[in-house]
Parts: C-alpha cells; structure tokens; sequence
C-alpha cells in the first residue's frame, strides 16, 4: 500500500558537496518501496489512496556503513585494550573459532538492529557463514552487500570458497530477496593473506559476474611495507591481479602513495574510510582529502564491532570531518554537509549501488526521520539551513532517530526495531558470548 | 534522609591508572549528601533507616566537563562551517552581544541539563553574567567552577571586572551554596587577550583569596607563535605574571615545549584537554601523552557549544584515547580506562577539587548510574572487567546515563532533570536564539 510521508525537512542527499534542506516536505512511497515522489510538499501529487503518516523532522535517506563485520557483536569487548597481536591471537581468534552458525546469525541479527536504530539501512558484510548473515538480516528488514570472504589460512581453502560464492551467484543472482535487499559479492580478505594467484581466481569469478569485491587495502604500515617490497604498492598488485578490471570496494586506504590514489581513482575503485578503527587501532590517518580530490567515491565505514566498538556510523561521520581538519591543519577540509553526504550517497557511490543513494523518484525507500527532541536541536527546525545540519551532525546525530525504512518497509518505529525483538536479540547475543569467550 | 544504593558493579575510580571494578557493591549517602561507604555489599555497615535503591548497572563518579562556556547553547549550530574568523565576527560575536541576563541564564540551564543528562555532574565554566550562571546552576542541580571572564575589549574594563570578582568572592566566599555546589573564581581569557599587567592583577587578587584561574593556553598555533616572540611561550609568561604561584586550569594547552610542560609540571598547574574542540577547529592535538607523564593533572573538557557542539564529555573520552593513539602510533597508548579516569578524578584534580574525585566515604555523593540496555552491552553485566569497562567506554558510554546524584540529590532520574522541565528549557533557548540570530 502507498504511504505519503509528511516532514517539515527534507534532505534529498541530492549533490556530492552540499546537502540542500527542502522545507515542508513531502515524500511518497509506491506499493513496490520505490519512491514516487520527494520534494516541497506544495508540489506533490494528491496522496490518493496513500496512507498518510506527519513526521516531526528531518527527512534523509538511510544512512550507508560501507564497511562492516557485524556478527562480532558477539565479541565485542572481550580482552579490553590488550595490544593488538595480543589481542587477536590470545582472544579475538580462539573466540571465533568457537562461533558456530547460529552465534554468526545472531550476531548479526544484533548488529542489525544496533545499525538500524542508528538509522544505517545498508551495510557492507565481510563474514563468514554468509547464509546465517543473510537469514539475520532478512529478519531484521535491512539491506547488505555481503562479501563473502576468501582467506588463505590453515583449515582453509580459497578455491573452495570461491567456488562456493560462484555457485551462490549462479543460482540466486548477484542481488535477491525483497526490494533487492541482498546482494552477495566476493570478500578477498587482503593482499597479505592471499596469494596473488587467489586473487586472479576471484577477479575472474567476480567480473565474469558482475559482483562486488570487498577488500582491506593499505590498513596497516607494516603492511603497506610488506607489500611495496614485493609489488611497489596494494593497489598495484590488486591491478596486477585484475581485480581493477571488476567492481572493487577498498576498505581502510590508510596508507597510499599520490600513484595509488591516482590508480584507484582511474580505474573507478570505491572506498570505505573508516576513521574510527584506524584511530583506535592506531593505524593511522587516510588521507581523505587527497581521495576526494581525485575524484574517488568515499564511503564511511565502522570497522567490525569487535575493533571499533560502536556500530553509530554519526560517530565516523564527525570523526571523518575531524581527522580531515587536524591532518590538514584547515577547519574547512571537509565540511558537516559533506561528511554526511559520505555517509549516505557517498557509501551507495563507493558499493555501486545507485538505486539507494538519494531521496528521488524510482530509488527505493531508504529512508531515515530524525526528530528534534533534544537540547542539541533547542533551536528548533526553523533555524538556517547551515544551523540544522550543524545541529543533526554535530549534536543529535544517532540519539534521535526515530524511524526508518527499508524499500519502504518501516523496519524501526519510535526507536525500536519493529521485526525482531530487541531485548531477545540481546540476550541470544549474551549467552553466545558466554559460550565462545576464552 | 540517608539513601543506601546496591549496584551489581562499582568504579570507585580510586587509582589513576586503572578503573577497578567492585561486584554486588553498596554506596552509602548520608544525610549530608556525602559518601558514608562505598565498597562490597556484604562488607556493608546495616543500612538502618536509609531509603534503598536497588540499581540495575554501573554506578560510577560524576563525569567532570574541565572546560566549557556552556550558555553559548543558545548560539549552537550557527553560522555552519564558516572558516574560524568569519564566523567569529559575523555571526558568533554579534550575536553574542545581543545576549542579555535572561538568555545567559536560559543558555546554561540548557546546558547543565544536558550535561547532567550525560553524567557530568560538575562543569568548569567561564562566561559572563556569572551571578545568572550561578542561579542557572542552582536550579538544575549541579556543580560548577566558574571562572569570571576578565578580558580586554573595547567597552570591558579589566580591573573593574578582577575587581567585582574579589568583591564576589570576600562576600560568599570561594566555595558555597548547598554542598558547595558553587565555587567561584578568575577566568583571565588567555594571554592574547590581556596586557601582562591584567594577569599580573589578577594573580594577586586570586592568590590571596585562595581561588581557581581558569585561562586559555596555547591553543592555536600562530597564538603561541606570536607569544614565543614576546615572552618565550605563554607558560613562561604567565609565570613572569605571577600566576603559577597559584590554582591555575589550563585549557587547551596544544602547542606546547617540553620546557612548557616541565614549567607546568612543576608548579601544579593542571590541564583541561579539550580534544574535540581542538580538532573541529584544525587547532591541533594536544601532547597528551607528555602531559600525563609529566605528571600534570589533565582532565577533559567539551570548550563551549557553540564550537564543538555537543556537550557530550563521553565523546572526549573516546577522542582522547584514539587521537593519543594517532598521534603516538601506538594503540596502547591511552586505554580505555585511562580516558575514563581523566574524566572524573583527572578532572577533579586538574581543578583542585579532592572533595569530587573518587568514590569514598568523606567525598560529596556525586555519581552516575549506567544501565545495560543497550546492544553495546549485550553481554550484560556478568563479563571479565575489561569487557564491561570497554563496552561502557567504547560503546554505550552517554546513551545510557539514567540516574545522576549530585551532593547526594538526585538531579537526572530515567534520563530527565528532576529539578527543571527540558522541554520548557529547551523552549526558552529556542526564543532566545531566533531574537539574538543576526
């Protein structure tokens, strides 16, 4: 049934640099989740029929986290500060190794709910059990790219899980279920933990198909050397590969040469920037300026729960903005406006997907209502347009959003996820944990 | 009347440098609104005639906001983006001007109210109109150390304003109201905006009187550029003025020598890091790693809302931590705990206020209770120490403030002001706001 949503903001996400706020607003969503119209709500069909819903505030589309391994929200925490090496080898990986299907499902279903309520409606997946990942989020009513990973490890063998995500795509398609909400592509984990004979497979697979590669890329400096030793860069090996030559969506890019950026932008590779993690983690500051400049497609990602620790994607919005002035010594690097636009058509850019990235007719119904219940927002909606997007970027943010939809199915309502229950979610999560901690 | 509080976990925030945690825990209040024990329910005195509250999470000391010039809410999200000056002078400091007793007093209990509602239970504040800041803060509840702005502008008169402060101070004293939630002092604005003579006047009547000076220090780089040349650096001058042979906070603090830093080390000057601030701004990132191995007492601070904007002291936590381990390459090198002591007992100390920092029989009943309905506590209450510190640092963090005590008075219940209405608050600021917009 079509719904016609009324809000006394718009923020159609429309151009790269600048967000324009459309005042009393109108927005409808057809019987397919597909979006009929958005604009002044004075130039609006007539809602024939529609069911009509008065929002109280901001309008914009959902929010994209192009980087993600969620199903660790059943980790999260464990093992505290410990250095990272430690980290990992003493309880990150004897963790997971414990994780069966049903703990990656529910942890996704978790991580699902956490990314919805802080209005992200698309996330881009590297994880294992990519049935279990794609069950969760069937259930949860959110959108994914799903890379599933191949990684050369003991145990392990990357022929195999090429093989598998092949046969996936044969039968299903590169994107299935209801209002395209699941697409599944190929998940090479690094340069570092594959050899590059791995890496030709999977750029032969995934062009041959049309799917997304997602790939860690330059995250760490070691690694960065490591690889400058044997091929020149990370990027010119993945070129060397042929991976270039197919949809690629780089994560991290922390550490790249003025060729690398300049390889990445010719050959039209998108990046997840995820200023969180490499800050936590101490990996250091990509260099987003230079990025943008060459014209690349930015998203914003968090980074696995594990690492991160918080799913908010308003976090790395704000952090993306303040890295960006602190490494270039200029409060005017990368405005609040742009680094929402990173965060919504800037992630749908980076994973190729066109048909979310903005509030216009034909895209699906992606969409995200902030409301204004909060001291950082006293000014109310009637303010300047630059006073509002300064006050949802770097006041409410997350705190406030309310509702969401996905192809315009409304997935959370006053705060909470409407297709699963939360506190059931939390505790299936809990005793997970339980299960797997060392 | 005295009140007995059972928490399943307590920090007692009693070390610097790490964050212990006491399970099935018990705080006293007593009548007075100090703390009567706090430590392991079964080690508890009987709890004859208190009133007990069962708590559900993690009760912990009040957060401190080392810095902050909170009635500028009315002026938050103004003028966007602008570059620094611009915004300054054409829109902040006209619409400053046009702010009068009324607005300042609405613009801080705004603030306090939204700091509360984040667990920081006392702010250091310097603005004008200190007598309706101070009334603005004995309506809502919480605790302030306000340093009275002594500035250097056309109109403004440096010795009548030292002058009114001593008067203030001679009358009620430097600490007073109800469990000296009040305490008043000198906030000589910074070195570049006051003659040597002015800090000079100001030391002397602020020495004598055994109160707090709170100052801006090096924190834009051509700032410190320009003192170098004058004094050597703004410490040294403002040793050379007299005023490190008394309380000094200094915030900011970005651009500073090793000299500088032993300088301060060495008189007892304490550190108000304000992280977010700084990086918004493009000002720098503080050394804060040689702060604290120096020795200095640094603690956290939002600076006001008109620039960084959100009063939220828990995203300073965050930001500490992953911009000490930017900048130093190492991912250890501000844990999680760490951060989190640098908001209460660092704080505390950095303002010479040993009657707040930790929580212990004598100290003032100031404390935050977190609970755990949150997917970043999905683990619940029952993990390792380190997990539930890292979730409540990394994850939940503000989100999930609901109860706040201040001097053993409940202020916040649920997540709402006790004391005022938010939503009348917020509605004042909102008017005040449209009739000072230039």
């Amino acid at each position: 049934m079509p719904v016609r949503l009324h809000a006394p903001a718009l923020l159609p996400c429309d151009r790269d640099s600048e967000c324009t706020v459309v005042r009393d607003a109108a927005l409808d969503i057809d019987a397919a989740g597909r979006i009929g119209y958005a604009g002044p709500r004075a130039d609006a069909p007539s809602p024939s029929g529609a069911t009509v819903i008065e929002l109280s505030g901001i309008l914009l589309p959902g929010l994209i986290n192009a980087h993600a391994h969620s199903p660790m929200t059943v980790l999260r925490g464990m093992g505290g500060d410990l250095p990272l090496l430690r980290w990992l080898r003493e309880v990150i990986w004897p963790a997971e190794a414990r994780m069966g299907p049903a703990d990656i499902r529910a942890g996704m279903v978790l991580g699902s709910v956490e990314m919805l309520r802080h209005g992200v409606t698309t996330s881009a997946e590297m994880y294992f059990q990519g049935e279990q990942v794609v069950d969760a989020v069937l259930a949860t009513g959110a959108r994914i790219v799903l890379g599933c990973p191949i990684i050369d490890l003991p145990g392990m063998d990357w022929r195999a899980m090429i093989a598998e995500v092949d046969r996936w795509i044969d039968a299903d398609g590169v994107r299935f279920g209801p209002g395209d909400r699941i697409e599944i592509g190929y998940g090479p984990h690094s340069a570092y933990m594959l050899p590059e004979e791995a890496l030709r497979h999977t750029a032969e697979s995934a062009v041959e198909r049309g799917a997304l590669m997602q790939v860690h890329v330059a995250e760490a400096r070691d690694e960065d050397e490591n690889q400058r030793q044997g091929h020149g860069s990370v990027p010119k090996l993945l070129a060397a590969a042929g991976m270039l030559d197919g949809r690629v969506l780089a994560a991290h890019c922390v550490h790249m040469s003025d060729e690398d950026i300049a390889l990445f932008a010719d050959r039209g590779v998108g990046i997840a920037h995820c200023p969180g993690s490499n800050a936590k983690l101490a990996s250091g500051i990509a260099p987003l300026t230079n990025l943008r400049a060459a014209g690349i497609n930015v998203g914003l990602g968090t980074d696995g729960p594990a690492s991160n620790d918080d799913l908010d994607l308003w976090h790395e919005v704000q952090l993306a903005a303040m890295l960006a002035r602190l490494s270039t010594r200029d409060s005017t690097a990368l405005s609040a406006d742009e680094a929402l636009l990173m965060a919504t058509r800037g992630g749908a850019a980076a994973l190729g997907r066109d048909d979310v990235r903005v509030l216009e007719p034909g895209r699906w119904a992606d969409l995200v209502h902030v409301d204004l219940d909060d001291p950082t927002f006293a000014g109310g909606i009637d303010v300047p347009d630059e006073q509002l997007l300064a006050n949802l970027v770097w006041g409410a943010g997350s705190r406030r959003v309310r509702d969401v939809w996905v192809a315009g199915d409304q997935v959370v309502a006053a705060a909470e996820p409407t297709k699963v229950d939360r506190a059931e979610a939390q505790a299936v999560v809990r005793s997970a944990g339980a299960r797997v901690r060392v």
